[in-house]
């Protein structure tokens, strides 16, 4: 185990993000939730929470002590603990009879009914507690489950690459590659992550894509929806990965309930898993897309848009989390592929802005994401 | 003084640097340099690059450095020392007689003639000599001077704001504000480097910019070109700042010679310097413009242009060097003013590239930096 002199809380809190990671994308529709503890100068147990029914990380942290906790023995949890006991056992009950008397906490439940009640049971019980350690990281780690906890929605996401002036594609269409290698990794990762994905048809069409999750060899493939209004193409679906690779039964077409009777027949002979959402004059009605994902218990979705549905989705106020890759090149194409409308006029305090930023750099690419709305 | 205990030669030359930037912008067209010198275990002595004829950096340290050389004593400068006795001598010389055996140092010398060099002469001598500690930061330290060394032409700069959709600014015309006060604090940092700035009539018009550094009270004026074609609004250039308020000294138009007599006679009698340049089919020439700046020693020139100026001097190769201040919002609206032509088709491959990329946040906002062409 490793030693713990000259680490600072700050430190030992990373250590349990990292620990939550390990399930990253495995604990839908719980949180990942990372813990250890700190005896004697060491960390001498860490837990994390593996999948959703499996014992909770400070459980599994408090489990693997096997020591006598004295006053210097400190747990360090991503999560407030849970005071309810669910399907688990209240956390907060186990870590009051371990006797431990010193407790880091990231950041607090979101579920606005629970939060801070953990901490107040532990306050209550003397123990002291000492929270928002890398608040906004920890946080950060759940932004489906916390989205999903108090919305009982997805988190509508939207994943973009763009130049630096704009372009999401060049005139002729051709968006391979904005960005680099690193930067391709790692939405690989956050397709990890999200339990499904989105993509147009056109993009089908065009680009022919796995939407898979290829990482250091391991292929996930989460669900797969393609926006596809009018069926368009159904009769040659089998040419396209999405309908005919290993995890076509992952794949489910969403098409407009205004699509032909010839269409719908042609979509039943193809076998295909299909949902039928309503429509409005700008196309499918993502509002009736996103409660049925919600039925299906479905905490977030990663939307790959072309500019078209990512504008109607942003200005619609549908999506609620953007992911842009950028990359430093210029275009300088007026007919290039970006995203927005043909305005009549608009003042600068009307732009739509990003919160609960986050970046990061991938070789020469650049990630800021963040919520489209409060 | 510091003590360096545990301090890294990188932490070091961080240092240099530091001491190198006291004289930002005051250097001109010398490079900034910092040097310090470590002796048993502490910074004993440090210099740096007053200003362009004053002693160089490492003979200010030398000179502050009143102890015995023994075999442990460093010396760390961020760029090599020159080996030809200019207005102040040889500084390898210097080195030499000091009797210090151990260099370190930052960046080679830019001037192709001279790169390598002084750090042979001083291995010639058996000195120890390590090179290319922070290399990347300490060449950016002087981004100006590198390339009026080689070019002897001004490093031309495009300064720009841009939402993450590539707008500049909203169909109004508005661009107040696109990014946060400390973005457009660190504007003023980069007006104090550059001795020259560069904005279009069409700003002056619509903005009246001072266009001057502000920064802790203290302003500094930079050579300012106004870049107005057929000298319109002559008549009325006394209520604009940069005609009329204490720097209006250092204020040049730059107007095309294809001028009508009657504008040239309003501009004479307004008193205002003014510079005639060629003019091609997209408006003025400004490799006329440089070349008449480099005959003035302007070693870089900070061009705040509109999207139209931006694009032409961007995809002309005229442009060396660009900021970008990106700030996370979304205007979605086509018709605001972003760069680029109506071009026919443009692959993906023929997109225009930065290089040496620098990035910083400031605040939610990010600057992405680099040049333009190698």
């Amino acid at each position: 185990m490793k030693k713990t002199h000259n680490q600072s809380s700050e430190q030992l809190m990373l250590r349990a993000i990292e620990l939550a990671q390990k399930a990253w994308g495995q604990t839908h529709n719980n949180p990942m939730v990372g813990a250890l503890i700190v005896h004697q100068g060491s960390i001498v147990s860490e837990g994390y929470h593996q999948l959703s029914g499996s014992q909770h990380a400070e459980i599994m942290a408090l489990e693997g002590f096997k020591e006598n906790a004295d006053k210097d023995t400190e747990l360090f949890i991503t999560l407030e603990p849970c005071s309810t006991p669910g399907r688990t056992g209240a956390c907060t009950e186990a870590i009051l009879n371990s006797g431990i008397k010193k407790v880091f906490v990231g950041t607090l439940d979101p579920n606005p009914h629970h939060a801070g009640k953990g901490l107040d049971f532990l306050k209550s019980k003397g123990i002291d507690v000492v929270s928002g350690i890398l608040e906004a990281d920890c946080r950060d780690l759940n932004i489906l489950f916390n989205h999903w906890i108090v919305h009982k929605k997805p988190l509508c996401t939207l994943k973009m690459a763009v130049t630096l002036d704009g372009c999401l594609a060049a005139s002729t269409g051709q968006s391979k590659w904005i960005t680099g290698e690193k930067a391709r990794t790692d939405v690989m990762r956050w397709r990890r992550l999200f339990p499904a994905i989105g993509a147009t048809q056109s993009t089908v069409l065009n680009d022919n894509p796995q939407l898979t999750s290829r990482l250091n060899e391991k292929v996930f493939c989460p669900k797969r929806f393609i926006f596809n209004r009018r069926l368009k193409g159904i009769e040659d679906f089998e040419k396209y990965s999405v309908y005919n690779d290993a995890f076509k039964e992952n794949t489910t077409l969403v098409y407009g309930e205004g699509s032909s009777k010839a269409s719908i027949e042609s979509l039943k002979q193809t076998g295909l898993d299909a949902w039928e959402v309503g429509e409005s004059e700008d196309g499918l009605l993502f509002e009736d897309f996103l409660s049925r994902c919600a039925e299906a218990s479905l905490c977030g979705i990663f939307i790959e848009p072309g500019a078209k549905l990512a504008t109607h989705l942003i200005q619609n106020k549908i999506a609620d989390y953007l992911f842009m890759y950028q990359s430093p090149k210029l275009l300088l194409d007026q007919k290039a592929s970006s995203l927005g409308y043909e305005r009549s006029s608009q003042r600068m305090d009307e732009s739509i802005n990003l919160s609960d930023i986050r970046r990061s750099d991938f070789g020469e690419d650049h990630l800021v994401r963040g919520f489209l709305k409060l």
